[in-house]
């Protein structure tokens, strides 16, 4: 057996059973290699921004690593951005970077780059295999370091001949490699946010990553019942569970504005698997920091946390085991009527979001009302812009339709954002995924719009404004989706988008509706 | 005057005109300050790989640096691979990378990452620029980073607080900046490559980069005739000028096998800003070095050399100032008649090409007959996939259609490699650009097919084959142009062929015309 056939067997044995690949002529013997073992499934994507952003939704689904099939350093380029989501997400992703063979990199060839260099922007363990003999015991390293936790990227770079010579050994393993359990509460953190919590004081738990999933939701949202804190949650979690008959929770607005308000007054804020809250960008004259003057920051839980230990641990110290979880209760919008614009497209998902979807989120400003919308909705869940990378949102979808088969993907995208990584839908095409794609099309960079004043920028010329629109021409997403292969419909109307939503998400397969609508 | 603004003005007086961006909030100020200098030129795109594409097609039809305009880490990691290929070709270019501001940064928020590492990949020169007073003076060492010899890739980072905080000082500049002149030759290895090539053995002259262009091109191709040397070109220059009434060279082949038996007892081989041959790939049990047995290698110039010295010192080493160059005769195929295939796509090209074209060469194994037929053509430039990291050619096209817009530009795409940058399309349209493309439509990775077999890989399964195929769904690419705002039509027969190309090259703007043809 070869490198590439040991180190598939490997993966497959570690639990990872996916690798999304844009594969070139050095990761040929890992390609051919894929029909020797049943076990590994192979996602083709036409960019490796898709192939890395489809790991990302998948791990942030499925809880374990997809692997990605990259080529040398251009292909790890490409699929930088996703990784970098896929880093603040705390996701679970297994890189296999394909690299020239070990005695040709002496030669500078065309393709030559530094590779480890680039992996280390996105990767918390980055290794390049030195032999065909250690590839697989290095594969069992990569997929452990990629569980965590914290959930993270690994990557392996992988040297032709390394892949292609004989003499591969799959390790043997009891079964799926699991994360080890986190760093375990520091009793003193758990006293003081305990007493922070009983002191009348106002206070807010502030969630995120497994926090804002069964069970630990449900947990957190009875703490937060029996103290009177607020419950808050980040402003991009990776996977916050919601709607009909799960904890309310309240996201961190994007805008400081709209942040500090709902921060202010807050005495004290307990952080679980999330970080202290800042802003987004800087914006001149304003602070970073959005934590309110005179406000105490208990770090409960980090993601490298035993998060469900700590809060456990929360929960006894407060002796607060009998209270109830705040429970959404069940509510949709009517159906909207008239003219189409956002606050319409997101009432009527609202409206028609089936049970078990999975949202996949990069409508930006004109998705702005979609939480609002679908807050009562059947139970879902919520994927967002971790990293704030744009072309993430298509990319996401085709890894949670590949992780969850059984359940509705909703990608809820902006124009501009869907054109990083457009090359998704072929994907979702050629592998049937149920991904029903909302293209809001505003014609613009809206949130550029927004930001050229918020900065204090000039509002500038003409020069400047081109710079954020996106008419001239105008673009046609019905036409592109179809030329990738993916049936599509444009809606001008409220009642047209009604129709076309409701009959794409009962079809089986990907759809796209273009929704026109206007910048805010 | 803001950062940004002196920015701005300093690069224009440094003779950089034209910045393709791809912007975020952090970039805010210096899209504000453009519309204040007149004399900078913004051209959006919708992905970074398009922008930076652009500047390196820009810079090798220019002969001095583009900016681009970058969001961040991830906006960085988008050009990655068009940077990789400009760093190939020796193109000078000025990244502009914004960044978080100076105090933000602490706070890891969601979009930080570590720049600076990515771009040391690609990059000669990087640098974070401290404060706005020394902004200007960074942009100088940019530009003449960047300008060389030899022409490299530069990065500034500009931190968002550097951009917007008022006391920007442009720097003044006599007039715009220029390259220094290279390292003189050595005066031993002008003797000793002399010497060869008196000699009586087979010896040929290698030469890429500014050697493949007037006046030296011609001046080699004189040297060539006095002394019966083979005239050899890099098997991806940047830019080789070629056609009627331009020195006949010969392309090192792609293919190992071809390469060998192109240099097949050659016994000195002489240097002229080219690199040493070595194939492109390493194969199992085939060498990497190209360089037969027994030959010797001359390195009479790098790309870091004075070249035009090199070569008038080998000139006067060889007392052959009075030989002409060997011109090429004009010569063009007949259209081509009847089903279309890959070679009648090229014929037709050959047979319409127009003067003073640009072919921006991404074709391919299905763009394999078109050297061939375009030998005889009028004159025209020639740029190829110098770094091997596809998805290069639709954005050099726009940059070498921004640099020249009194010429044609003629695009020769295969299917696989237009969709890493298809979004190329729209700047096209909207910028008006004359840009002709011919997408080659065969419906796979066709050259990874070949080389599935070549590297000594497995025939493979379905699951193999699956990762090479390109239909199912099969791709639309007079769609997905339409989509983007580019007219475009779909050609089946040569006839067909022949008449949209000869449309499209005589109509001003941007088209596509997709040839559907078989892979080889």
């Amino acid at each position: 057996m070869n490198g590439a056939g040991a180190l598939i067997r490997t993966l497959v044995a570690a639990g990872v059973d996916t690798c999304f690949t844009n594969p070139g002529t050095s990761e040929m013997h890992f390609v051919a290699a894929l029909d020797g073992v049943p076990g590994m499934r192979g996602v083709l994507a036409l960019f490796e921004g898709v192939a890395t952003g489809a790991a990302d939704g998948y791990g942030r689904m499925a809880g374990r690593p997809a692997a990605t099939l990259l080529h040398l350093g251009p292909g790890l380029g490409n699929g930088l951005a996703n990784l970098h989501n896929a880093r603040r997400a705390w996701t679970p992703v297994v890189n296999i970077v394909g690299d020239h063979a070990t005695y040709h990199t002496k030669y500078d060839a065309q393709l030559q780059s530094d590779i480890e260099t680039v992996a280390r922007n996105v990767s918390a363990f980055v290794r390049t295999s030195a032999s065909t003999a250690a590839l697989a015991g290095d594969a069992v390293d990569a997929v452990r370091a990629a569980l965590g936790p914290p959930g993270q990227v690994a990557t392996l770079i992988l040297p032709a001949d390394v892949s292609w010579t004989e003499g591969g050994t799959p390790v043997e393993l009891s079964g799926p490699l699991t994360a080890t359990t986190g760093t375990a509460p520091d009793a003193d953190v758990v006293d003081a946010a305990a007493k922070a919590l009983r002191s009348g004081e106002p206070a807010a738990l502030l969630i995120g990553g497994r926090a804002c999933r069964t069970p630990l939701l449900d947990q957190l949202s009875a703490l937060a019942e029996a103290t009177g804190a607020k419950l808050l949650c980040e402003t991009f979690p990776a996977r916050l569970e919601r709607g009909q008959g799960r904890p309310e929770v309240e996201r961190i607005a994007y805008l400081a504005e709209f942040a500090a308000m709902q921060l202010d007054g807050v005495r004290h804020l307990v952080l679980v698997d999330a970080k202290s809250p800042v802003t987004f960008f800087a914006y001149p004259n304003k602070a970073s920091d959005l934590v309110p003057d005179g406000c105490t920051v208990h770090p409960l839980a980090t993601a490298a946390s035993d998060v469900a230990g700590a809060v456990a641990a929360l929960t006894d110290a407060l002796g607060a085991t009998g209270t109830r979880p705040r429970h959404t209760a069940a509510e949709r919008p009517g159906l909207p009527e008239g003219a189409l614009d956002a606050a319409k497209v997101c009432q009527a998902i609202g409206a028609l979001l089936p049970e078990g979807a999975i949202v996949s989120d990069e409508g930006n400003t004109a998705g702005v009302f979609a939480a609002g919308a679908t807050a009562g909705a059947p139970p879902h869940d919520w994927l967002t812009l971790t990293g704030g990378a744009i072309g993430q949102g298509l990319p996401v979808a085709v890894g949670a339709a590949v992780a969850c088969p059984d359940r509705r993907v909703l990608a809820l995208e902006a124009d501009g954002s869907s054109l990083y990584t457009i090359q998704s839908l072929w994907t979702m095409a050629r592998e049937g995924l149920d991904v029903t794609t909302v293209l809001l099309n505003n014609g613009s960079y809206a949130v550029l719009n927004m930001e050229l004043q918020r900065v204090g920028a000039d509002a500038g010329g003409p020069k400047a404004r081109a710079m954020l629109d996106l008419h001239h021409p105008d673009l046609d997403f019905v036409s592109v989706a179809r030329g990738l292969g993916v049936q599509a419909e444009r809606a001008t109307t409220a009642e047209a988008f009604n129709d076309a939503l409701g009959r794409a998400l009962a079809t089986p397969g990907p759809s796209v509706i273009e929704a026109m609508v206007a910048p805010l």
